[in-house]
């Protein structure tokens, strides 16, 4: 039963690589299995319009799938005349993550940009570009910091997150992509450091599901986010 | 304890009225409180390029919002760059919904085509299109029967939706506009008539939730979801 | 001779509904025939930049057709990378005549915003909605001065429209989808309450029209504008 | 009364000067006054979707001013996210009225292109389009009779345009941009041989206009176009 | 050996016409055998945003062909999606050559924005704007003087243009359309009064060159460049 | 003289990393210095319309840079409603300079698609995309000849390509982002395995240039690609 190389809560190898790229002060590649995913963050000074005259700072996150990393060539965002719906839509799911982890008003009137560009996609980019992100997004406030931006550390709360889904009726964590085409049910979760929710999104297009599976789904997650979220501690200490 | 005018296992007032236009097979003017939308299904000889030369058919939604359904007037899409980036989303989850409902294998060759406009906005906008589109989109079934394109019923199990939410600590079902904006958590639930789930997206931009919370609020929408589908029944009863 | 329901020079039921959604200050939901449009007025504290720092105000209008207005689904504007050059045209027509309506130095530093939406199209779609939208930017003119943003009444002169064709050789007024479509010429005409004329836009794709023509149709159309100019009257005093 | 250097009646020094380019096969520069276009109709071997499988041809036309025809630098459509909906609207009814001097029929398959660039802007540029389209036009359907493509001569009626105004409370011809400022009505008409009108466009957005005015307007544009139709018929015989 | 009816060194009859039309201060009709071009320059009061608060002026340049300029109509810049790449690359040569010819710290706070649209294209489109532009600039130029605009005359060193190829292993000057299209290696090069280079541009795509074939057309290009030069001065002159 | 840390004649230490990513057959990772490219090549079964029907394949490149790839964000194109001017521009360079290395009558009815994405920018980004582009260019000829879709090798004539300038009077090669910030002129040449020249484009917003200087930077350049011609063929042989 299960899948052949991993126990069924079991995520797949997961690294954070800090400091891979230097023209922004957060960037890290963050590789779970075969899926690879650059997330940088960068600081602006200044916020979108509807909080002008505030106290508070920002945080706007994008995604984008580069055109070669799946099997059959992506089409590049920008070559066509609308950005393509997922990515928009992944983009306002890691930003919405992200701020939940954030207190603004320790950083009013600055903007932090998260941008996560898929290089290698091989299941579970979303979640895998939140978990990335927020080591990102704490280099960054290191250098808000530095540069005198802050009034008081802003990371309230660490988020990370996972995917979970049933295939063949046994839920599996952190599912690859041809786990996830076989999947009849798919779920992203992410949590934050106090076990609490943050996002939890599962849909089921090719089945259903009922509670029993959505409590082993949710159970399933909660544990490898625990993981993850040391994880991006022990990294951060280095 | 709870709100004024609803205990807080209530939902708003929900009217189903079909036939409201006639130019296409399904179009159904529903209204929760004071959300109102008008969701039409068409139906179209063709399928997209993905499914070509299979014998499946397919169902496409789109979701928008009238400049003036809003108290501020919103922006209309198509006089901008860009499509809204939550109408996308929004029409996404509507068209995943529906398709949970059908068997496509029984409608080879044809698309139907979900439309959810919405004409006044007092929160729980997406909700109330899926439950009122499916009802239209049974309609637009019986035309689909009508006109010999069916090899079988397609709607294996219908569909309804509602949101819940967690306002200053209560769990809440159907949030109107102003109950969402105080809400530290919003949750949209999508059910079949076999009590299984379809779609929950739960997000916490402003708290975060514990799994006791979470319970609650599947609770209020799974009863709700109930009395939805019966209503939908009686309606296309008439 | 003429056609079977109605005679040459009477215009299909008309009904102006007031308030039909609460959001906006104006809100008509008009009816002629089959045709159905959602008319509403929002107001605006602002000018467009060409107006800045003039003592005057202004008005917008923006015309679409829902996707399920038409029998054969319409692409939703928005969706697509340009918007449809007719419904630009609609607008530009429909905000010329809103505007002769007006006199704008009664309303300093703000703009009216109208909205005409299709919900279901058999002909006359335009000027439907500028006589529905007429009475929708009353209402938000009240509404205006409730909130003591004019000085003095901005309304100087009220406008309706109306359409008229040749078909078959014989003049017709408020044509329907399907004597449009058999119509040699097709007039639009937009007149105001002191019998004076504010838009004319006649053209004859498939035939060409004599002066005589010309003057039927013009006097066919001046009749019905003074019906149509009496109900909004009516419907106002309410 | 009127004004300084042209009688009421009279139009602007009018120029259709033929082949002005050699890579299309109708090419015409007008000049009307000090408004210059150029006029250009290409051919081209087959027809849009909607006439596929007809036996019909068709015609397209497409306006755009170029940004150093104002004194006022006008923006490159094409550069901004969006067409000129004025741009738009006045090829669409170019497109229209060179249609109406046609019969597809004699020409099944093709398509002629019709493209207006205004390479100096003084009033009228709409109307001038049109009177020198159709010399351009003319010239492609000689081109297109060369090789083969007709099954006889497509025009049957060839049209001229002109625009009239009040200006000061008198009806003046041909308006330049100074007069069409200070118009208080502003009309543009199509005619074609047989004194018949194709189209009238008429709006009073600073004003309005009576029956007698129009009278007034009509009669001018009818003579002046008389005499433009003529003028083409000389420079088409050279 | 070379070709028919010009040496390998003689450029196309070339003629700069000033004040082809009179909206804006520049406007020069150049033609170079076949091919046209209007080039017209533009004064705005104001720099882009990355020059605010500067002492400095700016030059931009768009290039765009008319859809009649080829021989198969080129589809209209504007009524696609997406800008032309190629124009948008060559509006960015002809820009940064014609800033190479100024001084903008003479015309602080000032743009002259250069329109260069090809009216009949035979070759030598991009070199033949430059060379039109350089004496539309010049004329904008002094409109800015007169106007006040200036501290000092802001053209230090007049450019002009020129393309060069091999075309069947020959060096041959300002190739027409169909030298261009035989070309082993088509080159451009842009040259000011003082006989250094501003821009090189050569491409090889259907061959390759080497050290000596280069000198052949540079030494082609240096030559005809000086020519044209002449050309503007005695034509600015006038 | 010269610069700090290497002679003028000194390219960046420049690495090439095959297989990067895994889900297309051509991937190089390419660093120069502190500018990092991730190159990748697919394949596509299928040419663009204007080969339809001819014996041969294609070759289509685009570039991007990644928002955190520079130190001040770069906004993404996709979410603007046009592409970058320069990057597409740049996608040409690449397209022209790799196709002209290849044979395409050795790849009939097949597309090979390059994307280079600049992961981090410090000068050259458009140089290194194409040196690593080639090596990415010959794994996906390689997977072809695995196919069989090949009739022969169809790389003729490998390229490399460098910049150089002319920084303070001294020509210097392999410019990084401050060097090209200070440059009076800035080059990019493309050659092959052959000691031809492919492309050259020099242009000198901020200075001019003699025959002299080009010479120098023509010589510097040249050098410089057979240094890296020869490590692409060390890389391609592990």
């Amino acid at each position: 039963m299960g899948r052949k190389n991993r126990a069924p809560d079991q995520i797949r190898e997961l690294t954070l690589e800090r400091r891979f790229t230097e023209n922004v002060p957060g960037s890290v590649l963050v590789r779970g299995g075969k899926t690879v995913v650059l997330c940088t963050a960068s600081l602006e000074d200044g916020v979108p319009p509807f909080l002008m005259n505030t106290n508070r700072g920002w945080l706007t996150a994008e995604y984008s799938m580069l055109p070669g990393s799946t099997k059959s060539r992506k089409a590049r965002d920008g070559r066509r005349p609308y950005p393509d719906a997922r990515s928009l839509e992944i983009g306002r799911l890691i930003g919405r993550s992200l701020r939940a982890a954030c207190d603004f008003s320790k950083m009013p009137g600055r903007t932090i940009w998260v941008d996560c560009d898929v290089l290698q996609a091989d299941g579970g980019t979303r979640t895998l570009s939140i978990s990335g992100a927020m080591v990102a997004l704490t280099d960054a406030c290191k250098e808000a910091e530095r540069r005198g931006w802050l009034r008081g550390w802003p990371i309230v709360s660490p988020v990370a997150a996972i995917s979970a889904g049933i295939v063949r009726g046994e839920a599996l964590v952190d599912l690859d992509y041809s786990e996830d085409s076989n999947a009849e049910v798919d779920m992203n979760v992410v949590m934050n450091d106090k076990e609490e929710f943050v996002e939890i999104q599962s849909s089921a297009e090719k089945g259903t599901f009922n509670g029993g599976q959505l409590e082993s789904m949710l159970g399933l997650c909660s544990q490898s986010i625990r993981e993850i979220l040391e994880l991006q501690t022990k990294v951060l200490a280095d």
